[in-house]
Formats: C-alpha cells, sequence, structure tokens
C-alpha cells in the first residue's frame, strides 16, 4: 500500500490505487468507511499501528468495488498537490556517511565504526512537486543527496537489533539537499572550521526550509520484499547523478534502529533518510551544483520518484 | 507575568500569580475570559503576539478583581504538577560553548568565531518536579548543565541582529543533563571519536527521554530590564556547583538568533538554550556526576527555580 498526503486543509491523507489515480481519504463517501473511520492523517493511520492499514486496505477493497461512488475522492496523480507523505513528523533523522562509495568520494572518509546521525527539522520537509526555494543568504552550492529512507510505525526506545525491524512501517525516499557553501572555507582551513564546526556547519547547510523533499508516498513494509536490494538512482535534469543498489549501505536498519534509539526515542510517523549514496555534486571534479530551472529526481525501486524544480 | 504549562489533559495552560498561587486558565470561569477566548496552550497564547499576551493580562486583572469566583482555577504552585512551560514546541535548540569561563574548564577550548548549536528533541523535555530517569543503558556519567533559555514569540528566518529581539517572547531555565558516559572512550583516543563523532556523540547523550527538564515558567520579556545581567546559579543536593551572571555569555541573543536564522527557521514556543557555565561534573577533578535520588535545581535571577530529583 501506498500512502501520501495531498496538499488540502491541514493534509489530507490519501492512497495511491494501484492504476495511479489517488484515493483522498477525507473525500471518501461515509458509508465506504471502514467500521465509520475517517483517518486525519498518514500519521494517525500509522500510530492506529497493522490494524489502521487493515482498515485502509479495506476501505481500498471497498473502493476498488464501487469506482463510481468514490468519483469526488479520486483525482490524477499528476493533478495531485503532495506535501510529504508524513508532513509534521515528531523527527526527522539523517543518517550520514552510510555508503561505501560515497565516503570514498568524499576526501577518501574512512568507513565510520559507528553510523554519524543529525536531526533535520520538520521545516525543512517538501512534498514531490513542491519548489525548493534557493536561499538568497547562501545561493551557489546546492547539492542534492537521494536517500532511502524508512518510517517508524511504533514508539521505540532502547531496542534491540533483533527486534528492530518490528517498529518499521515502511519506506520512502528523501533528498537531503545541503547548503555546501561552506565548503571553500574549510578546504582553505579558515576559522571556525575546527573539528566541531565543520559537522555542525554541515548540518546548518541542510536545515533551510524546503531542504528535505519527501515522497512522494510511503510503501508500506510488506511491498518491499528486501529493502537492500532496490535500484536508487538520482537524476540531475534528466542526467544520472547517482546510482546504486541499497545493498552498498554500510549500516543497515537494524543497526541503525537499535543504535539511535539507545538515546532517542522515535514516534510513528518518524522518518530517517539513510544516507546518501555515491555521485554528489560536491564530490564531482568539477563542482556540479543546482540552480533555479533545475529538476532533480530520485527515483527508488518499488517506492517511485520523488521529483523537485528549483526556484 | 509568568506563564507555565499544568501537567493535566493535553497540558493546561496557567499563569503563576503574584501571590505564588497557580491560575489554570483552562478552568477560568467563562465569565472571566477576555473575549471569550480560553487559550489552550502556552505556545497558542505566544503565537497571537502581544495581543495574545494582553488577553491574558486582562483575566489576572479580572481574577484579583473576583479571586473567590475562581477558587476552582486557583492551585498552590507547591500542588501544581508542571510540565515544561512548552510541552511541544516545534524545535528545541542548544547553543554550547557559550560561557568563556565553562570554555576554559573544558580542556582549554578556544571560544569559537560563531556560536555552535545542536537540535535537541521534544522527547527529552520535562517539567520542573519531575523525575529524571536515570538510563539503565548509560547511568554513570551524568551530568547538568543550568541554562539561561529564550523563547520565541513570532516566526523566525533569516533576520539581522538589529530586528532579533523582536522575536523573543520571554525567558526561562533548561537543565541541559548530558550521559558522559563516551568522555572516558574519547580520553583514551579509542575509535569511533574522530573529529566528527565527538561532537555527534556529545549530542545523542544529551538526548535521552527528559534530559531537557525547563521551566518552572517563561517569563515574558517585559519583566527582565538586561537579560545579561541575570544571576544562575546551579545547586546539587544543595552545594553550589555553577554560579554565575549572564553577562558570561559570549555570543548575545541577537548574534544567536540572527546567525542560526540564516538556516532555521524558528516558531513561536521554541526554546533556545543559551550554553552552560562554568562548573559542570565533567569539569571538575575529581568528577560529580549525578545518580538516583540526587536533586538539581538551577536559579535564575527574576524567572524561579527549575528543580528535578534523579530515578
Amino acid at each position: 500500500m501506498k500512502l501520501l498526503t495531498i496538499d488540502q486543509g491541514a493534509g489530507n491523507p490519501g492512497v495511491l490505487l494501484k492504476g495511479g489515480d489517488v484515493l483522498n481519504l477525507s473525500l471518501m463517501p461515509e458509508g465506504l468507511l471502514s467500521d465509520g473511520w475517517r483517518p486525519k492523517s498518514v500519521r494517525e493511520i500509522l500510530e492506529r499501528g497493522e490494524e489502521g492499514l487493515e482498515s485502509i486496505r479495506r476501505m481500498i477493497g471497498a473502493v476498488e468495488g464501487d469506482i463510481e461512488a468514490c468519483a469526488g475522492a479520486i483525482t490524477e496523480f499528476e493533478d495531485t498537490e503532495l506535501l510529504a507523505p508524513i508532513p509534521n513528523p515528531w523527527m526527522v533523522f539523517s543518517v550520514g556517511m552510510n555508503y561505501g562509495r560515497h565516503l570514498a568520494e568524499m576526501s577518501n572518509t574512512p568507513p565510520p565504526e559507528h553510523p554519524a546521525g543529525f536531526i533535520k527539522t520538520r521545516d525543512s520537509l517538501l512534498g514531490s512537486g513542491k519548489a525548493i526555494k534557493v536561499p538568497p543568504q547562501c545561493p551557489d552550492w546546492i547539492d542534492y543527496e537521494g536517500e532511502f529512507c524508512f518510517v517508524f510505525g511504533r514508539e521505540c526506545h532502547a531496542v534491540s537489533e533483533a527486534d528492530a525491524m518490528e517498529y518499521v512501517a515502511g519506506y520512502t525516499i528523501a533528498n537531503d539537499v545541503s547548503a555546501r557553501d561552506w565548503i571553500p572555507d574549510i578546504k582553505k582551513g579558515e576559522p571556525p572550521f575546527g573539528p566541531i564546526h565543520g559537522w555542525e556547519r554541515n548540518i546548518l547547510g541542510k536545515n533551510l526550509p524546503g531542504f528535505t523533499p519527501c515522497g512522494p508516498v510511503i510503501v508500506t513494509k510488506d511491498e518491499i520484499a528486501d529493502p537492500y536490494d532496490l535500484h536508487l538512482q538520482t537524476r540531475l535534469n534528466g542526467e544520472v547523478m547517482q546510482d546504486t543498489k541499497t545493498d552498498d549501505l554500510i549500516f543497515k536498519l537494524p543497526e541503525i534502529i537499535s543504535y539511535y534509539s539507545q538515546w532517542y526515542r522515535f514516534h510513528p510517523g518518524d522518518v530517517v533518510t539513510t544516507g546518501s549514496p555515491a555521485g554528489v555534486g560536491i564530490g564531482r571534479d568539477p563542482h556540479v551544483f543546482m540552480s533555479a530551472g533545475d529538476t532533480i529526481e530520485i527515483e527508488l525501486e518499488g517506492v517511485g520518484v520523488l521529483s523537485n524544480t528549483l526556484s
């Protein structure tokens, strides 16, 4: 099942139907709801766990059995404005330095002993199809990072690797956009780029409003047989920039979840981006950065295409 | 005016009256509300800006004029269970390395050219009077950091230092608690403590549930003549551990706000902790850490005492 959030009201929950159209659960006829439940958000669906997902499956079945009755709740995907699938999660967490070949391109950074991660703000989230606004205060070194993501389905704190996957509801795509204008200074060795400030500035440049496009959908876990056998590709104006299988991930989901849950408490709907593969703009010679008018697409096998234009 | 959140329902907004009692705005008699408005949260009050604060001032006036009519809405401070003043902000942001004498105690770290900050989760927030739970997975090196905080009153992105203070609604106190169990490894130089991982592990150890006690109240800006002339004191089981004036702050509020707003977009109710003064447990010889049964109090002149016991 593919869940999404429509840019209507406070963010109406919807489903991508098999035929490719979007069902707006907020406009479903009353009689086709499951147990009279009209979910207010994708997060509310996830908070109900497997029962919530089963209810949505029943609603989809009812719709497919009486498509006429639902005409008012169905739109074409291309005509549907989207938000991030979870527009207001408790937390967006990004794991960095997690693809072998990406580390090689970033000054041959050795693989870390543990994952290295950071929080991104909810304000950085953006729906597929929405414009990434080039910030006037740092417009010149805007980079992309296409990332395979997972979404929590249950509250999760201090769990073991063996249990970790029970907390995952599904998968999605994110673009971990960066303003890398601090890199020229770090290369010159200029202050304040000591050990702490380089990493801190890296994180700042990833937290501008709209710098985490996410979606278009969350695919529930049952639809992905092997999360480490997915093709992930980033295209800038149609040209392939990143192209990998998720099998190049250094830390797999159970390790990420178990490790970070020793400190953080995750909630249903929290999104974790698992790191970027090789091919980012800053790792290229010459560098490739994005500017207004460019279109950046990230395609993940089994999930779809996250597409955004810069403005 | 001193705003607080009572641990009732979804977090009822309240006011600390001049006499020291708490007025629960959710239980105010209908007839004493201002324009019939019953605020649902302290965040909602801040979101209404100066108008929201004026409404609350009128309600306080009405209560003080007819204290009998409000008896059911008034409790003694000591008997009132509190949450953090804003229990669910959009963001909690912590500025580190911001007191001259604290930097001197942390291996003589030189003062940074810019502030160094990080996000803390909403799950780390805790009300004054609530127990800080010692995490079983890292119980041994639990440290305190008493911090002077400010709270945003308006959405704030890419603002100048000159305008910055217009975005501040008031002030509060936080304890930036840390699990510092990673420090022995960093001293031994053990992996993975390269430049990135030291700072990252520092942040992880600050993000356990309940590791940001905050409050007891937010004092509105008009009540503090000079935010850099406040006495800030941390006491562990009554013994003074940190004792400073806020004039030792390296980066003042306008610099913090203007700098970080170039990337982040802040929202009304967002809390920023401005850094810890000298005297933290890890900076002492021998180290002083907290354990179950200890009481840690942070007192900020003009605001009050944030008090928590470990369990």
